[in-house]
């Protein structure tokens, strides 16, 4: 019996990369944290690697990695730069992470997964919409980006309308995409999110 | 290494039931067909139950079941009149279901779901929502309900405006809540779904 990972979403994209026939090496930018999501990736056998940029969030991973008996392969890195060489695997992917940047740097990161994702690969990335609730709160950098706070730390928070991404992937193939506005309660609070997420195939 | 259901919405709902200290009965209602969801619920220790209308879809999933040595317990039934005492159940769910009938029946269907959950208990239900590319198609019934056709079979498709089913609900407490507009490819052509998921508790 499998823990159920709190990010779902990858669930879907799990079940679409099961469907290829494509060698499992799967990479994770964005990769930290606690209960990391390439742990699920390693339970049906993907070979998996990882980069994050906050080593107090590299060791919360590992240590979870350790408690399961995971390998994954996380270390440092910036997905603005990615270290790894064209094509080198067959499923990249960044969850609930890459909006954490100002949208040129969030172009420049979607340009660097296309790069390591080899022909026919396929990528995931999700991005905050103008339907979230914080959309519009904080300092204001224009084109919806905002300097926030997460957890009392300065963050940014790109936002974006349901198609704006569109144009980052207009080179590769739409095997799916979600655009979703959910409700849920966050420390006793009922709060509002927005997501679009995209399967892409390169 | 487990596989992964199509249903990825009901991971969500799973990682809810399992966060409750409730005793691990479920009832699925419309629970037949290929890969049934209450196969992910027996994965993780959950007591089973379905009903479903149509005879050949509760053989297809008692045939998925046999293959994979679960006891789902599917019979047949109707979600508008239980054949269950009221406080049944841990958890009850109609997935991609309970839309297949006029809103009347589907409201009647809710109140039936909801008699036969424990006090404390989860609910999750999903609508089909005014978004999807096939609202307004086939003989109009009224109220966004259509008579379509699924497979050459004549079916009804009821469509719900994002907060429309709130009604339903107005007795349980909101956990989650999520209006999804998604695009993906079926038979080699890109097609608008439009969804909203509830998980509700008692």
């Amino acid at each position: 019996m499998n823990m159920i990972y709190k990010q779902t979403p990858l669930y879907r994209f799990l079940m679409f990369c099961n469907e290829t026939n494509l060698e499992r090496t799967i990479l994770d930018c964005g990769a930290g944290g606690e209960t990391p999501p390439l742990g699920l990736f390693a339970e049906h056998g993907y070979t998996t690697y990882g980069i994050e940029c906050d080593p107090v969030q590299i060791e919360i991973a590992n240590t979870y990695a350790r408690e399961k008996g995971y390998t994954l392969n996380i270390n440092q890195g910036d997905m603005r730069k990615l270290d790894f060489a064209d094509h080198s695997f067959s499923f990249v992917y960044s969850y609930n992470s890459i909006f954490h940047m100002r949208k040129k740097e969030v172009n420049q990161s979607i340009q660097e997964l296309k790069r390591v994702l080899k022909p026919g690969g396929l990528l995931f990335a999700n991005f905050l919409t103008v339907n979230d609730f914080r959309c519009g709160d904080g300092g204001d950098l224009g084109e919806n980006q905002y300097e926030q706070f997460d957890d009392d730390l300065p963050v940014i928070h790109s936002y974006y309308s349901s198609d704006e991404p569109d144009v980052m992937f207009s080179d590769m193939e739409l095997l799916y995409k979600e655009d979703r506005v959910l409700e849920r309660i966050y420390e006793g609070t009922q709060i509002r999110q927005g997501f679009v997420d995209y399967i892409m195939k390169k």
